[in-house]
Parts: C-alpha cells; structure tokens; sequence
C-alpha cells in the first residue's frame, strides 16, 4: 500500500489529537482510502518531556530541519499555532515541495497573501479546515460547497470559550468574571484567555471566513473588533426582558459591493436559530444568493474535533499528491473587496443610560438621540431607587453607528448621567 | 479564458435553476475560478414548449447523441430524475469519457455499484451533492470532511416534505390529509406525494449517506421504510404530552461491526436540536467517534439550493479537468457492511392501544408485554368515554423489536382490542 509520509510541527493539545486519530483510525483509514499516512517525525522543545501519549522516542525532534529536508515527508502539518516560528516554518515547507495542513488562524488572518502566493508559488496544497470551527466542516463549505453562490451575508458563533462565558452568564446570572473562571476549570478557556475574550480569535477566524467568502484577502486589523469585558449582569437580564439573548458574533454581510465586517456582542431574538447554540459549541449560519439559509454546528475546540479536522485534510493532501493534480485555487479575486468602514454600519441598538431620578432626563436624553435621527423603538425606566442612579433602557430604530456615537458623546457629558452608557447591537431581521 | 463545455439533461424545475444560476452568477464565478461554464447543449422532450426561462433555440435537442457525442461537452449534468433513461445516459457519458454531475438519488441507491463502477472503469469523477439534502454540503461533508472518523451515527430529516406536513400537524393539529393538501398547494409536495409519504424517497437518501458513511454499498430494500400514512393526530397530542414531537427521520447507527438502517417516524425529545427543525428544512446530525455531534442543517429541495450544489459539483468538476489529476475515491471497502436485521432493533416504544372499557384490560396488555419482556415506563389512560374504546397509551423501556412485534400480534388478538396498536419508536437519549 502506498505510504505517505508527514511531518507534525508541534505536540501539544491539536498534535497529540492527531498523532492518537492515527494510531486509532490508521488502519480503517487505509483500508477505506488504500493510503497509509505515516508520521515520519514530530518537532517538539523537549523531547524527553513526560507525555500521556506514547509517541516512539526516535521520531521526535527539535531541528526543524529533520522534517523540512526529510524527502520522506510529502506533507508537513503544522499545529504549533502563534505567527512565529509557525509562518517561516510554512514558508521552509513550500520551498522544500511539500504540502501544509495547517490549524494556525493567526498566520491565515494576518499574513494570509504571503502564505498563499508561497503555496501558489511552489504548485502545492495549503489546507486549513481546522483554522476555524474545529471539527466544523466550514471552510470546505465556504470554499466549495457554496461556491456557486454570492455569499450574502456570514453570522456565525466562533468561540467557544466566550459562548460558554455567555451561556453561564444567561442562563445562570453568573457575573463574567465567575463564568470565566468556571470555563478555565473546565478546561474551555487558555490560563491566559485574553485572545478569547479580547474578541481577537474570532476577528482572526472571521478574517478567514469573509476571505473566503469574498473571494479577496481581508485584513484583520479592518475588521471592528470588540469582546466580551464590557458586558453586565444587568444589561442581560434587561435584554431577555426584550426577548433577546446576548452572543458575541462574528458578522460579515455583502451590500451594494461594500462588505462589513465585525466582531461584537449581539442582541438576538430568543427564537434565533443561533440562540440555540449552547455551552462550548459554534455555529455558522450562512446565506447564499442561491442556497438560502445554511447552518453548520459543532465543536468548535479541543484535541478530538480539531484532529478530526487535521485528518481530513491530510486526507485531502493525499489524495492531491496520489491523484497527481494541481491544487484547487484559494479563490482570491484580482480586485480588492470593498470594506464598509464601522462609522456607515446601520444597526438597532440596545442602551443603557445611568442617570440621576430627576424629571426632565428621559427628554433630555431623548431630544440629543432626536437630534441625531436617531428614533427609540421602546423604553424601560425602571421604578425609583431608594437614592442613587435609575437605570433607563431603550431600543432604537435602525441608526447609523457614526449618530450613535455622537449622540452617546453628547449625552454622557450630560450633569444628570453618572456613567457611561452601555451600548449593544441589535441582530438585523 | 478557458470555458469548459457542459451539457444538461432535463430541463425541469432544477434543470431551470441550474440555468439561471449560470446565467446570472457565471461571470462572478469566472472571476472568482479562471473558468467559464458553457451550457453548450440541453436536452429536452419538447424544445417548442413554452418556458418562463429565455433559452435559446438552437441549444436545445431531444437526441441524447447530441450531447454525449460532442467533444466540446466536458460534463455531463443529469438532471432528470426516475431511473430510466437517466442511467443509461449517465452510463453513456461515462464511457464518452465524460466526467458526471447528478442530482439523481434513485439511480444511486439501487444502482450504485453499476454506476460507480463506470466512472472507475472511465478514470471519470462522479458528482451528486444535490441527490441528498438540496444545498446543504451533506455528501461532501461525509465524504471528505469527515473522512477521519469512524461515524457512530446519523440522524436526519431528508425529506422536506414530510417535515412540513408534520410540522402542521403538530403545531397546528392540522389532519394528515390537510397538511399534505398544503403542502401541495405550496409547492412542498409534489401532484403525486407517494415517494414522499411513503418513506421511499428518505430510503433513497439513506441508502446513498449509509453507503458513503460505511464505505460500501447499502442497497436501498435493506433499509427498513416506513412513512407517514400511519400517523394520526391523536398520537401526535399524546406523545406532547410526553414531551416528544414526531419526526420523520433517516437513522443509521454502527455498533460491534453492525449498521442498522431505518426509515421512520420517531418520536424525539422536545429539546432536541432536529426538534428545532421545522417545516420544509432538512436537517443531518452526524456523530463521529472524533468529531463529536455536527449538525448541517437548511433547505433540502428547491429549484435554487438544489442548483446551488450541483453548480458547487460542476466547478469541482472543472477543477478536476483543469488541475489534470484524478477523481478521488468514493470510499467504497472491499468487504460488505453487515446490516443488522430490523427484527433486532433494539428501542424504547410509544403504544396506543384501542380497548373497550372494562376492569382488567390493563393487567391484561401488560401482563403480554411482560411476557416477552417489555417493561414498561409510564401509561396515560384517559377517564371513561360516554361508550366505545378507551385510548391506552404507553412508553416502554428499551425492547426488542421483534418481541414488540409478537406481543402486539398477540394483543390485537384480545376480544377487548377493538383496533390495531398504534406504534412509533422513540429516539434514544
């Protein structure tokens, strides 16, 4: 049976996933596919490092080189994560003819051309299904499957760490601080979960989406960019009087040739498709000129699903090598897609107004919004406090974001209003 | 540029879809792939019919020689359905070294091995993302993506028509007869619903998933079928009150080297994720020993998703074409995949026996069931009617079914039974 040799950078979490689908499903696999994919050598910093893994001591390495000159290894995977070393790596591997599989969003989302003109370059695969989604078929839908379409519109749930941080706090009135450290103890959240929560790994996994979908390069650093810190208790539970539940979204959306693109807490209806992804797990819903609604759940994280994502591409690369083909194209248009700068971005708003109980601050606060074009669709003022700040919740209209933020400018200097005013977006219909 | 010739077969509702997709979307895809698809011929049975679509004349034949003996016709796209002449023509193209694209799940599920057979001997690829779930990437999915798991199960509503219908009769309590009138009159179902309502058509697709997810061919008539013609609203009212909703589900399940594979409907939990899917929309929950639970969901029929995957089929095609490679494996194992006997079935149960009201009829039922060792989890008995039969209704625990079957034999059989049990298994946990 033919073999084809492969190459894991990196032994860690996705790495020992793999290395263990292979000792398990091995033979299945080659039985079903009648190819042998074979782990020649593994780079790792300490190879005599205790593992729970029983990986032969001969294989592992800590010269990249042994895998990058190896001419046994046609593919080399990958799963290091981080920009650096991981990007040079890539780069090594296509000079020296071989394919990559590759898991590493940040290198995708923030050098995604270079990567790809060093893949074109050397005629061979890039793949990267486990970038984004974990065992999610995502990227293969995005790039193959809905192909045909102009993709409309992208709203996806794309970490899992802040959907469970979100569930907790919904479900249970957890404060974020306590949902985030009941995620670290259950193993969903890194010791140090700020690209999670910053909403920088869901800007670089929508950098990849909207790339795909688009069909030209979009920078992460075009794409607004705000996470889960500044959200309270308080602004949930007045959501859900409203019939909304909070996620933080991963949106995209093609108009007019102009493409937004952006990460934040959403306000979704209760009934949303997308409400009903819980805990740990993503969803993807995509919309089609021709396919219509599209939603694809899953794990989204952890050893076993993004191994099975690793695989599968490996099985792609094999069967690109075994079938003597040229490598599909990534879909990069000539032309540079058209972003929508956040300013134009129209949206319904959710506000929370913190101001003193004294007659006159609901129309005075109504009257800057007014004078914006800004039009409030329903209010809530709660009864008085004993002493202190009321609380005054209201839903807009659609407004444009550049409005929003003037009017809330205006209004937070406000004498009467004792704290800045807490804004979510609204889910389009 | 390089344009790659296409010839369609059928010219029907897909067919027309498939038409307008390339008309509208072709030069955005030929930006997007360097490829430019030519529908260079069509065939059809009546080219003078009148059509809402602007076709021109001269394309249009009703020799199927026209197209499988032009050199200029690369792929052949057949998409008139029914096995005759479809499967011939599909034959032929093969053997004119054509490579196939087909939305066709009936010449599939009963001649699979004849027809994959073909494109083997041929060195051609054959396409069929549209034969299963309209535009929801479902054979890719199981095929390629998926490709690294041993798959435990699939759990699916394939049939869009039967799901509107029961979405009808149970949100809306709407008779059998009425919701399919419905569905008729919106398009859902077609004049004649049989393939539909019988449970044939989701046999058809559950053949084509099993095989794909199993590795070989699992004929359609060893899939246990079952349709909806049974289904009464009174069982839909009781099995609520239970907590479940009826579904017309697609199941394959492999445990100790054995797949069982059934069409039926099920009863399954409220909240569940497939409850949520409603109307005319599929829904496929694969569950793989590494991925987890993933879970596609969308519309499964329709002139635009279904022309949604088979142009996805036709730019993979091309890609084939361009890149000089090889198709890749369809995944078919040497040896057969044991199908497990549907008497062997192992379920929990929903019966709603009819029994004249009378002291003792109780302990009698259920002194059978436990006879052939069917325990039994709750009962509903519903107060004293004025006169006439009392409905009985029962879950069991898990049983076997074919000491079910006998029990219920034995049961119709009382003096005091005035009608046949009603039966509907329950999806397990």
């Amino acid at each position: 049976m033919r073999e084809i040799g492969i190459g894991l950078l990196g032994l860690g979490v996705v790495g020992s996933g793999v290395y263990r689908l292979l000792s398990e499903n091995g033979e299945f696999l080659a039985r079903k596919t009648g190819v042998r994919l074979v782990i020649k050598k593994i780079l790792v910093r300490d190879p005599n490092k205790r593992r729970a893994l029983e990986v032969p001591r001969e294989i592992l390495t800590t010269r990249a080189e042994d895998l990058l000159q190896d001419p046994e290894i046609e593919i080399v995977c990958e799963l290091m994560g981080g920009i650096e070393p991981a990007k040079s790596y890539i780069l090594r591997a296509f000079s020296a003819g071989k394919h990559v599989v590759t898991a590493n969003k940040a290198v995708l989302a923030e050098h995604g051309p270079e990567v790809l003109s060093a893949a074109e370059a050397a005629g061979r695969g890039l793949f990267f299904e486990a970038a984004v989604g974990g065992g999610v078929p995502i990227i293969k839908t995005l790039r193959e499957s809905l192909a045909a379409n102009r993709v409309r519109r992208i709203t996806a749930i794309v970490n899992g760490t802040c959907n469970y941080i979100l569930t907790r706090m919904t479900e249970e009135g957890l404060p974020f601080r306590e949902a985030l450290a009941e995620a670290q103890a259950r193993g969903f959240a890194e010791a140090d979960p700020t690209l999670d929560i910053s909403g920088r790994d869901s800007v670089h996994k929508l950098a990849i989406l909207a790339t795909l979908a688009y069909g030209s390069f979009v920078p992460a650093e075009r794409i607004y960019e705000e996470g889960l810190t500044g959200l309270e208790v308080p602004d949930i539970v007045f959501a859900r009087e409203f019939g909304f539940v909070p996620k933080l979204l991963a949106l995209a959306r093609e108009e007019n040739g102009q493409v937004e693109v952006r990460v934040h807490p959403t306000l979704i209806p209760e009934g949303h498709v997308l409400a009903s992804v819980r805990g740990a797990f993503n969803g993807f819903l995509l919309e089609g000129d021709f396919v219509g609604e599209v939603l694809l759940y899953g794990l989204g994280a952890g050893a076993e699903p993004t191994a099975s994502a690793v695989v599968g591409d490996l099985l792609d690369a094999a069967h690109l090598i075994l079938s003597g083909g040229r490598p599909g194209p990534i879909l990069f248009r000539e032309n540079p897609v058209r972003l929508k700068p956040m300013e134009d971005v129209v949206s319904r708003y959710y506000f929370r107004f913190s101001a003193v109980d004294r007659p006159g601050v609901l129309s005075n606060i109504s009257g800057i919004l007014g004078r914006h074009g800004i039009s409030i669709a329903s209010v809530i003022q709660k009864g008085r406090q004993e002493k202190g700040p009321v609380p005054i919740v209201m839903l807009t209209h659609e407004a444009r974001e550049a409005d929003v933020r003037k009017a809330l400018a205006e209004i937070d200097q406000l004498d009467v209003v004792t704290a800045p005013t807490k804004l979510l977006r609204i889910l389009e219909g």
